[in-house]
């Protein structure tokens, strides 16, 4: 049997104990994962393009495990009633190839993406960061938010959206969790003074959400919006102010921000910081940059995670999704009804 | 809401017709497809491989609809109870991004492959065709004979196996159906008066199934087992006694018995024979060869026949896969309960 995780299900398990605890959870998932980076396959995600956005699939396994995540990214889809990016994931047994579970994965995604983001600025932030500037907040805010608290210590988060609607739902969602929110005029506003800038928007299109005035010396800039080919948000003089980190270089030449910039442009590997094996941040006036498009190996980690959290629990259900003739061999024993013998 | 089709439920809708209407069925929308070839998005499948098996991923697209199939190929399976291939698919919307139907696909992946076989056996074999050489008679015997009776005539089978015991459940499963059945002593004492051969093994190794001295003139070959990387049936010689015709030519490159034959070896796509570009058959003492290893655009038409004829059925119900906030922008108002805000 296949565990089953819908939407209900995972409500549950993240109000089990607040979603804090579970972005954490994964993050410490996520950083194993990421230590033992080699022994990953790694591919670049697979990709159908649409005039109106994409559908992706992101496999990887680790030799025991096989994970992959379904997920679209359609940038019209909010003037629908629609959301932008959807997903679903599936963890299989290497072993026998059989799935071990299904799961939605639009709001796992979001506590994933939002470990990721918390997870390498811990990494690359100057210490001692409070203060975070959100430009863009649509459904990632409040995960960032959350996850930078119970990672890093921001306590001051100052906002920016082009639609008012969006930035009213941050700031209505933020407060009363207890942050010191500023609602901000403008991006460069928004970015005044901050320590830590999150840019997390969704146009399909070379954007330029950040320019390079903005940057002050110091600031670690966490851009996750930008993560397929033609859609960026950085100024891409900005790339050249720091130094760039990434999750997956042959991904993120293809769809990160520095696609903007020389094909041999210089980057570091998260893993091999997280690893010990590559030098991070090394002055706190230094600029750094994670130029994050989302990797396969975080979802890995969130299924996995979950996998083990969920088992036995109220929190999955046991789906029939694997036909299991009693002989192997014998797949037809399961279709030989009446009816099919009649017709003969 | 995504539609959810498990075991049960498609135990249930091949039963409501019996499986020979359900291959017949798919191959109508099969047929229609391969004649729209050039509206598709093809790749190779994405394969993972581990040293006891495959995982791979089948995605496909006419730019309406997208499909993809999760598949193991896993040949130590049987020994320890379990089946050496299991599916599942998926059918999406393009213009949304959300997907719109998850389905078990072990079985149907068993219709379309016999609704392809005899599809293409259509279209090449002799006219007239009666005795049909089985060589493997694992899971998708019966399917195939179901397959080319009800599409071609096919009325005799002659069986082999090297598992007594796979040959015994075929011989036990054919005969009440009305077939003339012959149990044969050894591949070539099966093959023997054939008019069509269909090659259906698992062994993830270079196999020699069929020997040149086996083939004789007019013969269609339906070689259907190799379809990996180092995983092939037929003796190399073969493929120079007739013309070979393949399902996607680069996927059948890496993966069909014409890895073992050089890069420029002359293949025609199946579909152009369908869509009348190409010649198919020219006389009747040639060899026909459909080198087949299964593709995407398979499962596409068969997923959308099943999505079709479930729709507001008992074929299927409806699951909570997509998380979906009233706000789409505000997916954090999912998680946010008590809990999340009494822990701020």
């Amino acid at each position: 049997m296949v565990q089953f995780i819908d939407v209900r299900h995972m409500r549950d398990w993240i109000a089990a104990t607040g979603p804090e605890a579970r972005i954490a959870g994964i993050a410490d998932y996520l950083e194993s994962d990421y230590r033992r980076w080699n022994a990953f396959d790694k591919m670049p995600r697979v990709a159908t393009h649409s005039p109106v956005g994409v559908i992706e699939l992101m496999p990887t396994s680790d030799g025991e495990l096989y994970t992959f995540k379904y997920v679209n990214g359609h940038p019209d889809n909010p003037a629908r009633n629609l959301q932008t990016v959807t997903a679903f994931g599936v963890l299989a047994d290497v072993d026998t190839g059989y799935p071990l579970m299904i799961s939605e994965m639009t709001l796992l995604t979001a506590l994933r993406t939002a470990a990721n983001s918390a997870l390498a600025a811990r990494a690359l932030a100057r210490p001692g960061s409070s203060v975070m500037a959100l430009i863009g907040t649509g459904s990632q805010a409040e995960f960032q938010s959350l996850a930078f608290r119970r990672m890093l210590g921001i306590s001051s988060l100052r906002l920016w959206d082009t639609d008012p609607a969006a930035l009213d739902k941050a700031v209505a969602n933020l407060s009363p969790l207890g942050f010191n929110v500023y609602r901000a005029k403008d991006a460069a506003d928004a970015v005044a003074d901050a320590d830590i800038v999150t840019t997390c928007t969704a146009d399909k299109a070379y954007a330029t959400i950040l320019t390079d005035e903005m940057i002050t010396p110091g600031m670690h800039l966490n851009a996750i919006g930008g993560d397929c080919p033609g859609k960026t948000e950085l100024d891409p003089r900005i790339l050249y102010r720091g130094s760039v980190f990434v999750e997956y270089e042959p991904q993120t030449r293809i769809e990160g921000e520095i696609q903007q910039v020389e094909a041999d442009f210089s980057v570091t590997e998260l893993w091999s910081v997280l690893a010990g094996v590559a030098h991070g941040r090394v002055a706190d006036d230094e600029v750094t940059i994670f130029d994050s498009v989302g990797f396969a190996i975080e979802d890995f980690s969130a299924l996995r995670y979950l996998y083990d959290t969920v088992a036995g629990t109220r929190f999955s259900e046991e789906s029939d999704l694997i036909a299991e003739p009693h002989d192997p061999k014998d797949l037809f024993s399961l279709v030989s009804s009446p009816a099919a013998v009649r017709r003969a």
